[in-house]
């Protein structure tokens, strides 16, 4: 082809509009993915939206990318990649090598982090350059459609679980049973944890024990969610997929002693949570962000192992707006994913 | 003797009243400490205050007790102690040894810690029954006067620092410089940690140098604690020693990425961090406990090998009333500390 | 009953021989269990054969005890135990709690450490006197049977594998698949490792799997556990539950970069690894010991939890001899439990 | 200049001959530095005596390289690095990028490691050309001549402790007062360490003492170096910087329960160290590795912070070999450094 379609955003807020563009080249340092399966995620609104430092519009988000290698550009020759292998990109779309964190290998902390769909053009399109940094390796039996969102709500729950302070046998809660949440769960139980899945509402108690928890709380019911996690010891962790700061705060209570808060999400609201909250029990909040490219391949690996997957509703690339704002009023069941 | 005298606070708020009583005899697993000197806490106000669960008065007030052991109760022999040991018992008061923290070895998570001054009659006095749990060494050279602040104010900053993330090189600010912080700089110096010194004001930059800080910061000027914490590349370790959330809060923005925020206080207010602010950077906040009788001889065989002492003003007994009032005020310089 | 009966020892590596005793009242700080079952173990040999410090015959091993609490000594009422609790005595039998270890709450690292069978009578009999802080609470659904093993080769590799280095997804091998390793293999599967079983000869390779293995490894064939390993990419941990000296040190060179070895056994054999292996790759040797009685508990919490289970041989008390024979005989599949 | 200098070895165990050549242009990727001190390790005898995997002669050896940066190669620019900067390249001469390690971020442990006078010509010359990866700044006010030495018996040392178990006022042992014990002794002083060091013979007790340490223990007195740290209390870690696999197998004793062996010497003879040692205590044995760039340049900073030099014996490049020689005879007092 010499053509490929992206799904774009012309002006803030506007909608996702179809495009034929010419295919590019990948430069020195990236190739070219075929694109098969991109997932839509909650993030790709600051996008959408302009609501991030440094974005330039037109837009084409998707930072949960399934595909091929296409094309090697110079110098990407010789790092263990090879034109046709089965490839994903995430929110770690490259990292710049040289900065503090960056020399100290802690990648995802780059200072001038890439980010598909923000810095540059991401995955709603039949093809992305990227950075070979970028690549995570898809194993054999996981179809490109559920890769795709490992590459961000799964890495984020599966290494937000992983580097917790959890050991297997430990109480873990995954507040939140959506995109990211059904995920959290499954992991939660495939670590070995005991696990609490929360929500809002009684209807979700079936899905929770489909998806392995030993243990489901309504959090609007009785005492709240600190409360029920009380009634069952107290959590070590709590694994806050939801994005309002006053749901995560709510669950501070609920932790025992050293228990720890695994932040998620992007809230600018204050979490309302007092030193005294802290000190007694010697409690722990702490932001978790995502994952290196690594990270997604041992999140797919791990998947793989122990059958773990998304809940998805694919959708053409054609329908990529409608597949965007039905993931904005919360309808996805779990997590659209656009193939090409 | 076989009367001797305490400190003590007859109702809420009231003051440190001179009263005599009957020498107490030690039951099952608890001593008679002869008290030589006893730090006053700004803790302690919880209890004169009647402010906290379960106080019932008259209230003897001292969480941080040096002395001698005097009598041994039945079933404290063949511990390691004798009549004549010198040793200190500060905030860790005793430990009921069965519950799940206490099961764990977390002896000051135990659900139902025994804390002098609250649960049992404390320093303020010429004597004191403690659990034998409770008893920490202090090493030769080491003053009472000197051994009862390192009780709780020394083993608060010490532990809460080589608990931390920090490693020796990491830029560490310790917020405050009054009777906690002044110890956290030195201690934070002697453990090779860059240690920037935080206050108020431009006028204890001489004092944070003396105490060995490598920065200090004047937390009113400029753009704040943060801008002057990112300038100096970000801190990996805050220990908040002050007591206002939002001085606490007003640190979290100068944390370098997987930086930690240490809190130390009790206070109820929010402290008005988002799970942005968290998840930017990969931030902790980390509520720290004080330390058991074990951390309180470590705390203070450190002090001993590195001389590290608490600057203090020394007051009788007598005047327990009058250095309580001080403390309050804020213009003890920095530790109170009562003798007998 | 007024009399009991034991299967004691009278003289090193004598035969076990069934006894009629007087039945004890617990002293101070003790209890009286009833025993159900108890396991046989291949450390009942240091006791057995007088091998050990401090040992005075007649002996009555047996530390995988598990029963229910017949009556209760002076001091241990108010401390969460009921007549009628099912509860587990394993190695731990009980600390001193005083000693540095103790003081510092890590408890199995007692400088007296209390161990049925060696400091007191063990479990091989119809009723054991234990110290209260011994005792572990058996999860409803968990039969005594089943306890029993796991107060000693249960939580010895469960908590062998928690506190390793390994996290969910990496690459662990279980060296031995007998009476520890038939359940580190189940343990390291229900925490999310990629697990590997490591013996020898091809006959296990079914039984690897059945107790969930990914992978099974031949020791004696090919290259060796070192060689295998490394074709899978190198193991993050090893749990080396055999007890040769050479067979562990077979598997180092099999470890991936910053890999741990978790060695179990007490073998006086050294292990013939060089400094250039442990620093090329910067790779770990680490004795695991044990757990206390909280350790227990969690482990049989977590296998109650996932279904894991000993495979076990029933045998009545008064064949405990031949059940032990068996056991050191290695013909056992996979444990010998005495039931009363 | 349009040649520079070298001291070259042109055949195994061959002298270091000083050699004119062209000077060469930095490739892609690549700087040039002109070379101001270079120290010498006795890990320089692997290349020298070709007894390493990959290695051709000439070899011009030298991995303590301290000097100035004078051209930069295609790519470097843009990565914070002008000519003129000082800076220093250790035994981490590079890293792939591309391995499991690097991906996950641990370039130390890179499959391909490049180390200067093995896989590329090292610093006993007048000027070397490096991976732009490998580059560590200099801080104000510490001299090459110090700086170079810190490059790898700097950063070992200091990385070992700053990364082992023990904690500020633990009883950390140095075995070996040399060129890296030097300086060992000096880290974990400053580090706050209770610091022991340890040689053989009476005679360096003065010079362990100057350096800072809190006790000085001759393991060829008494019951030897084991007894010695159980006298202390046991050692938390030992950073076994002798060479002698016997002389560290011969410290493991002397460890405290979950006591730390830190193994930083390359030597083939097995340490000799049984599981019943590991288990008794809960010891562990761990090989540390160097340190990356960045590693080296906290190294620098921190010395430079603590005022921690390196003894030094300076030669002019032209008696390279003079120097390597005396290095090997164990006469130096304790690094012997090559200026330019």
């Amino acid at each position: 082809m010499s053509t490929y379609r992206v799904a774009q955003v012309n002006a803030a807020g506007g909608p996702l509009e179809i495009t034929e563009r010419e295919v590019p080249q990948p430069g020195p340092g990236h190739v070219r993915l075929a694109v098969e399966a991109c997932g839509v995620c909650h993030s790709d609104a600051f996008f959408v939206d302009g609501a991030v430092a440094g974005i330039t519009f037109p837009v084409v988000p998707g930072h949960e990318i399934a595909g091929r290698v296409e094309e090697l550009g110079e110098g990407t020759h010789g790092r263990g990649w090879r034109v046709g292998d089965r490839v994903a990109v995430g929110w770690f779309g490259g990292s710049c090598g040289h900065c503090l964190p960056c020399r100290q290998g802690d990648f995802i902390m780059c200072q001038t982090l890439q980010v598909p769909g923000w810095t540059y053009d991401g995955g709603f399109a039949e093809a992305v350059i990227a950075p070979v940094d970028a690549l995570a390796r898809i194993p054999e039996g996981l179809a490109a459609s559920a890769a795709g969102p490992m590459a961000c709500a799964g890495v984020t729950t599966y290494n937000g679980l992983r580097r917790s302070s959890a050991r297997p046998g430990d109480l873990v809660a995954v507040l939140g049973i959506g995109g990211l949440g059904h995920l959290g769960v499954q992991y939660a139980v495939a670590m070995g944890f005991e696990t609490v899945a929360i929500a809002r509402g009684a209807d979700k108690a079936d899905l929770a024990k489909q998806l392995g928890a030993h243990h489901y709380v309504d959090s609007t019911a009785g005492g709240g969610a600190a409360e029920a996690l009380k009634s069952l010891g107290g959590a070590k962790v709590v694994l806050a997929t939801a994005g309002s700061s006053d749901a995560i705060a709510a669950t501070a209570d609920g932790l025992t002693h050293r228990g720890e808060l695994v932040v998620i999400g992007l809230a600018p609201e204050p979490l309302g949570i007092s030193p005294l909250q802290l000190v007694t029990g010697a409690k722990t909040m702490r932001g978790h962000a995502s994952g290196t490219s690594q990270d997604v391949e041992d999140t797919m690996a791990f998947s793989a192992l122990y059958g773990i997957r998304p809940m998805i509703e694919t959708v053409p690339l054609d329908e990529a707006d409608e597949a965007y704002r039905k993931m904005l009023s919360g309808a996805a069941r779990f997590r659209m994913v656009l193939t090409c």
